[in-house]
């Protein structure tokens, strides 16, 4: 089996161990909660590790563009939700092809939006499933709460469509002061769309789902009663802002980007081989500090070409050129969409090397 | 031929004739003042485009990384220069293999990075090119001018090495507060390596190129006397730093991102198809100012998620669901590295569609 120290750099690793202890904790605690869970594909985008995250239980794969979809179609998963404002005739009738292979639905914050939808699956003579968005405070796209009887009763009475549920995601999250204000956030989260889900029913509308979804708020969202399913997608890496907000600890993060010094100009900066066309630009979260920490070193990324990561290496920290190294990055979803393999290790081994078959699918 | 509104969203498209028209008058600058032009493919990452360049008389490529040049050398590049501190046996094998397909060059900037490619070309009894990278000022990798004579020495006293000159990059010309500025690092750009060259040579060292890089400082610092090699790479694509910059108008932007409205959840918020996993997170420089600009209107993207572009709606801009937008993005050379695509574009028709055959290539 190959080392890990004869890979070429920069590579993104993935520690099995700690990626099947995450995929199981979580899947645990959706079980004990009685939720469903449907994680995200985007942090990995990789067929293999949505597999996994199958194996222990989970219902399905959250996903945003039909793209993702179409991949994770082909790699015969049966079940497929696309979290995401979905909208557009050409979309639609990919969507139609999608729904003939897979249990399919869909994302919608708009009438506007659900009725390009609605026009190509009434003309077929289908069903589409549509969840609506709600707004639970990111204030991103969703609707607000105050309006979501109207919406989801405009959504419902179109032809060709099916409402699922609701959905929401509290991406506020990120921005918490400390880990008890994320835990906050998830209650929020949750409470706001099992109101929603109460006031939808009392107004005779069907909600099937009520989905909540981010790695920070999943474990304070799923306890709210009236929260049927959750659909958190970075709990399988983690990464330095997952540590940065308390979700996690170091050791819980199984993405590491494996790098080489290539420069030492001076004391205090060693320059590397990974810049933003590894790492992306992602600042850490809830604050910035720099562009990945230099694991084992109390140094710090602390600026980045796209070729070049500057080390600002710390007193007593000491970097020579051609030195490996390994980067616990911001952000590792977007690290993922950057890169067309990644390695699977364990004890110092490559134990698989995979494809990240969705990745770049932004369409 | 597919008209641009048919295709599905987000796209990255290239202006044809505003991409030949960059092409051509960067290769005039450089012909009128006497220097090879050797531009750097990093902006495109695409062989096509690469051919316009060498059509238009540029001498050769730059590139950064080891994986590059193997895509280049493969689509008949025969001059390939890596402006990158090279460094490892393992690249240096990679290396011996090019050696035998293109004339080729490799940046080294310190005595232990070139002692790595040393041994393995002496074991072949060959010779490799090696350039000696100055730091003009940026800070991120080379010598100081003052440490160049003897790093340049030591070097070229490597066996299996040959040094072929000097090379540099003015990376605080992004930093500048206005077009007279960047100027002026133009001219500190090509004065130092210069000056540098002048002292190598009267240490008895072979100086054969003197390079300089970036397209803010190109036209400046090519004017040097002493130059004799520019390697811009931004000037192809130009983007919305650029302009910010002032080393080009909007007319002079050849690419844009075709994106569509998902969602207007508010008066003063749009929400587009068109995140970080198509734009990247790289903010405009000189100074932070949103994450791209949308064309024909006084709005611009204010914050991103993966696929979420939020467009702050200036007043009297108004969006619907479902608009096509075209967003001037931010940096032009990482968004090539997000896409396996990109659609050249004439008058509102695609005219060709082109594979980012090296978008990826890290390592």
């Amino acid at each position: 089996m190959r080392a890990v120290e004869d890979l070429p750099t920069p590579a993104v690793l993935v520690d099995l161990d700690v990626l099947e202890k995450n995929v199981a904790r979580m899947a645990e605690r959706a079980r004990t909660t009685g939720v469903k869970l449907r994680p995200h594909a985007k942090t990995h985008k990789i067929p293999e590790v949505g597999r996994l995250q199958i194996a222990f239980g989970a219902a399905g794969m959250s996903l945003a563009k039909v793209g993702e979809a179409e991949v994770f179609a082909d790699a015969n998963f049966h079940d497929l939700f696309l979290a995401y404002p979905t909208i557009g005739g050409d979309r639609a009738r990919r969507l139609l092809a999608l729904a003939d292979r897979v249990k399919l639905a869909v994302g919608a914050d708009s009438v506007e939006g659900a009725r390009s939808l609605s026009e190509v699956f009434a003309a077929a003579r289908r069903k589409l499933t549509v969840m609506l968005k709600i707004d639970c405070g990111y204030h991103r796209v969703g609707v607000e709460p105050s309006n979501a009887v109207e919406v989801a009763r405009a959504i419902a009475d179109l032809p060709g469509l099916e409402l699922g549920g609701i959905f929401t995601h509290a991406g506020q999250a990120y921005a918490a002061e400390n880990a008890a204000g994320v835990a906050e956030v998830g209650r929020h989260e949750g409470e706001t769309v099992a109101a929603v889900a109460a006031e939808l029913r009392a107004a005779g509308l069907p909600v099937g789902e009520v989905s909540v979804g981010s790695t920070p708020t999943a474990f304070s969202a799923m306890r709210v009663p009236g929260v049927t399913e959750c659909r958190p997608g970075n709990y399988v890496y983690h990464d330095g802002s997952q540590v940065a907000l308390g979700t996690c600890g170091p050791k819980d993060c199984a993405m590491t980007v494996a790098a080489r010094v290539v420069s030492v100009p001076a004391a205090d900066r060693a320059v590397v081989d990974a810049g933003s066309k590894t790492l992306s630009s992602d600042v850490l979260r809830p604050r910035p500090n720099g562009h990945g920490l230099v694991l084992g070193t109390s140094s710090r990324l602390d600026r980045l070409s796209e070729e070049h990561g500057v080390v600002a290496v710390a007193p007593g920290d000491r970097f020579r050129v051609g030195q490996r190294i390994s980067i616990l990055p911001n952000h590792a979803c977007v690290v993922s969409n950057l890169h067309d393999r990644i390695y699977g290790v364990r004890a110092g081994s490559v134990e698989c090397e995979w494809r990240v078959a969705a990745r770049g699918r932004v369409d």
